[in-house]
């Protein structure tokens, strides 16, 4: 009786619905979007953005993505046990581990000249060309070549012998901001960095920058957060099939009076008597406790206000405008068709990528 | 060549390290701190307040802990495998679940009359007496009965009947707040509701309330966060050992001039030339993302301040005010000597157990 699915569900406190179809064509829209001879690339870090890299990976496997980005080392070595597609890492050679990189066949982003030599010399080392990405800083400041390394490297070609140059890439800062001009500067920079290499394979877009303009395709797409439902362009409409569903159960209902505080440091005062729901979801979930006295959980159709602190495994919704009240064991929907991660973030202060990222150990898991 | 411990730790992008010692410690400084006769259980939801509950739990066993509280029925399970201590569970009775909890032999902490009755029901249907623990509340309402609940309870004492009680328990809203009433209070309400019944034991004591006062110790402390380092007393120095040290290392350092911007959202302006760090570490490692902008992390002794957003992976530093510039590759302190959660948490705007439960996955966890 213990091993029922159905059963086993009832032993958990909340329950969080990955939609691998949706996924799958997500990445097809990708490719849909993708100009002629333009591949597109899966970006699964951080544990493919929360959802369970291993599930996401054979998901877009299955849809003949022949590329991957991760952002750690570990990441790489943890994906290259499934698969023996590419794969690079954002996060560069990390010196005194190169033999990992080698061993595994990981292609590091190289984001300086002394990634470059660094990983340069371990070709002559080993005697046989090793795959690099180049990235050419064009305004995050964060990784990558700046003004002055790319213009080092220009006058000096040979710093490049001896690797396989798999791409040239860079990144957008604002292309999910419709009206920022840094988009096209980027693009610009980009243009003017890898003009004295036109055999060489170039990658700019993000999940963003893909919609902005095809110019800005070139050989690879890097979608990363619209594969799993968020919105690549806030101006307009999702064009994004949703993937995540997440519930919780009310864990008890109450009545309470006037006056009445309630959850930690007291700091909700009820202004009339009304009905409070606790539900099983807390910071430790990922639940942001910057939603504490902030935004709406759903149930069914109706928002019902956060009250009160998020705490560790509890949270506190008004459920008093109800007409028809709920029952201890019935859902809560906190991630769903009436509100989606980009929209809680929004009211958190961040954005649905950290919502997803941010997704807990302790939901059950169900991929459909 | 690979498997090297040290040599392994280089391919990682930042270390969490635990000390289990410290851990022990702190456990032990409540084992001083409670009044004769009292125990003191250890609260280890939330995967051991992030810090791993099977080391957390096999730590805690070593100093003769003898009885466990977690928040989720899966979190029970869990433990169960580990352990045959009592394992008690704040969630309360799932309805559809009662058989795991009897399979498993866990506690429930029945926070309401329908949770009794249910019980009472297993009870009845299984003749044995099951186990089970009481919780009045006294001000969170949040969970436990409250009190027309507690009233009816009291009238009607036969609902406990079959019951083997291991306590009854309330929890303090405002016990890290040296000034606020309610705690006193809060102990009033429940000497009032548990006075009928003299021979059942009573546990009231989260870590901050047992340092309050000694009249709120009963028969049980159940201390959660200050096991962890967390300081229980925010109004005076921490009496705890520190548990937790987290470091990262710089991916890339760059010099950057007056008036360029970095990271997403082109947020911050340099007003001067200076020196930017890029460091492993994002929202993806539960970094939270409204650090963005504000608080610091540490090279050796000097703070520097973070610039521009979070993003998932990456974090960007100023570093033009060291005397010593650092290398890429070097040591970077999130957690230690020079921060703790506490004061990271203020900065945040939130508190120590978020930073804590929301310590990131794909840090190499070394516990010492």
């Amino acid at each position: 009786m213990l091993s029922n699915d159905l059963h086993s569900r009832n032993k958990s406190s909340a329950w969080l619905s990955i939609d691998l179809g949706a996924l799958a064509a997500n990445y097809n829209l990708f490719k849909d979007q993708a100009k002629p001879g333009c591949a597109v690339a899966g970006v699964i870090k951080a544990d493919g953005y929360g959802l369970g890299v291993d599930k996401v990976l054979a998901t877009l496997e299955n849809q003949d993505c022949a590329f991957y980005f991760v952002a750690t080392l570990d990441e790489a070595l943890h994906l290259r046990k499934l698969t023996q597609k590419p794969i690079a890492m954002f996060g560069g050679l990390y010196h005194g581990a190169e033999d990992y990189y080698i061993h595994d066949n990981i292609i590091p982003v190289l984001n300086s000249l002394a990634d470059i030599k660094a990983w340069q010399e371990q070709t002559q080392n080993h005697d046989i060309p090793l795959p690099a990405i180049i990235h050419f800083d064009t305004g995050m400041n964060r990784l990558g070549l700046g003004q002055d390394e790319t213009q080092s490297l220009l006058n000096d070609q040979d710093r490049l012998k001896g690797l396989k140059l798999e791409y040239f890439m860079s990144h957008f800062a604002c292309a999910d901001d419709v009206g920022s001009p840094m988009t096209q500067e980027q693009y610009e920079r980009f243009k003017t960095a890898t003009a004295a290499f036109p055999t060489i394979k170039k990658s700019l877009c993000n999940s963003a920058g893909t919609f902005r303009s095809s110019d800005y395709h070139f050989d690879l797409l890097r979608p990363g957060m619209a594969l799993y439902g968020l919105n690549p362009t806030p101006e307009q409409d999702n064009p994004m099939r949703p993937v995540v569903k997440l519930e919780t159960r009310i864990l008890q209902i109450r009545n309470v009076k006037k006056g009445e505080t309630v959850g930690y440091g007291a700091i909700h005062h009820f202004e009339k008597d009304t009905a409070v729901a606790t539900v099983a979801l807390g910071y430790a979930d990922g639940f942001l406790r910057s939603l504490s006295g902030k935004g709406h959980l759903y149930y069914k159709d109706t928002a019902c206000p956060i009250i009160g602190r998020v705490s560790m495994d509890l949270v506190t919704i008004d459920i008093g405008a109800l007409n028809t009240p709920p029952q201890t064991g019935d859902i809560i929907e906190v991630l769903g068709p009436y509100q989606d991660a980009d929209t809680l973030a929004k009211i958190a202060g961040t954005i649905g990528y950290e919502i997803l990222t941010d997704l807990g150990r302790r939901y059950h898991r169900d991929y459909i």
